[in-house]
């Protein structure tokens, strides 16, 4: 199927990003529709006039009209829900995701789709730090990045449309990562600087640092605000990967602390010189 | 000397902070007069009005009209300054700094001053990721923290003018601390951050990673475009805190990762509900 405003779109998940998803969408004209544990969610989405219908029933006419199905629930009951109702996916159905982890999930998840579904990943680099329908906003999507997660058995129609489907949503670059190369980016860029975030406000109780810090502790700690259920399952889902990235930067920091430690002036001066340089090419983009 | 729009002025060390703080000053009239080793920073200031009159020479008649002179030096520079030419100071003027280390300075500096000279130390915690009078700004002061350092020696009238400073400048939050409470403080939220950014900036070769950063990764190495002099010093100058502080942080951060090595998903929730909380008082401020 070519992804187009005629398409009909079943979002599995009406949270943060299923809602975000909605509200980019319909003002498109696609028809969208949800299904969502919460009837509260539901309600709310229909009466922002973001979905034309809704259950917190796996509905199957929801199912059956639907041209494209986006799956934005956390990755274990994204799992669970692909085991026990895929095949209820009609032929021709393409189906994605918003997962923040790939490798562990997206050939399992294929492995499960009926013939004639295809199932192409897709990570959405956004958010926020609220959760939930109420909260959500299409122009988290403004200036940020969507990448597609194709394997080896996606067809070119799929990762296309998948592509469209990112244009539609307002995002700012498109790119295509395998899931291998996904895991061990997001890992560095994303799950690493929210460890880094964490650790550092658990350091001390810092109530009295309030009216003391400036932009830079501000910066380095906005997204120590975490959904702790979503983010622990994000975290052990790409442990190696993980894992080599905490590492690395244990390995760095220490490097500079012994240089500290030993009055190594040029040696810390060495390594501010890489860090300036290196963080300049992001200024330049 | 109560400060006072008719006080005179003079800057010493005319870079990124000492030019702003001439801009926030001249707004409100005060008569501004700088000395810097560089004749193109006077020439600036001179043309842009910021100044009355600049001098490359340690100008005596500059000297002696003050009623204020505030160092904008580097640490080591500064302590030099004051060593050589302190005795050129006329009684009743203050005098103050910018500093960003205290407990290794402030003291030393008092001893130098010549009978019925006083000074009182200030941080203002302000700044940008670049550096020199043509890019000063006064703005940067707006919503930032000032902060007054005084020793057991200052008088209540140098730190009552101090603080008047500060609201002239157009900071937002003006406090007091002790050297040695400003040294701890500045070693957690400044330094720490700053050496985070450096590290995770250092880490790897990230060129290729430009176009898939999300605002995490951007908003935590900000500030790794760093001036390497400068802060290899202000780390030096105040080496037993920030150990202190890095190694409070490499504690925090090899547990975080040991209970993800371990799978204890119970034990990451833990502390990612706890930096929400404690995060969450920075947004109510």
């Amino acid at each position: 199927m070519r992804l187009d405003e005629n398409s009909k779109v079943l979002i599995v998940g009406l949270g943060l990003m299923g809602g975000s998803y909605a509200k980019a969408l319909k003002r498109w004209g696609f028809h969208v529709t949800a299904i969502s544990d919460q009837q509260s969610s539901i309600d709310y989405a229909l009466q922002e006039g973001i979905i034309v219908d809704g259950s917190t029933e796996v509905d199957h006419a929801l199912i059956a009209e639907a041209d494209l199905i986006i799956f934005g629930l956390y990755p274990t009951t994204f799992l669970h829900w692909i085991k026990t109702y895929a095949h209820l996916i009609r032929p021709r159905t393409l189906v994605t995701d918003i997962t923040g982890v790939k490798s562990c999930l997206v050939r399992e998840v294929q492995s499960y789709m009926p013939k004639g579904v295809e199932f192409i990943a897709a990570h959405p680099m956004a958010g926020r730090e609220v959760s939930g329908v109420e909260n959500s906003d299409s122009r988290i999507f403004q200036g940020a990045n969507y990448i597609v997660v194709p394997t080896e058995t996606n067809t070119p129609e799929a990762i296309e449309s998948c592509k469209r489907l990112g244009k539609f949503l307002g995002f700012e670059r498109i790119s295509v990562l395998s899931p291998e190369e996904h895991d061990e980016m997001i890992g560095f860029v994303s799950q690493l600087t929210h460890c880094i975030a964490v650790s550092l406000m658990t350091c001390s109780d810092s109530h009295h640092l309030v009216d003391y810090t400036g932009d830079s502790f501000r910066d380095l700690t906005r997204i120590a605000r975490i959904n702790d259920v979503l983010w622990s399952e994000l975290f052990l889902m790409n442990k190696s990967a993980l894992l080599r990235q905490m590492d690395k930067f244990l390995e760095e920091f220490s490097s500079l602390r012994d240089m500290l430690a030993q009055d190594d002036r040029e040696g810390m001066q060495a390594k501010m010189r890489l860090s300036t340089e290196r963080r300049s090419w992001f200024d330049q983009k």
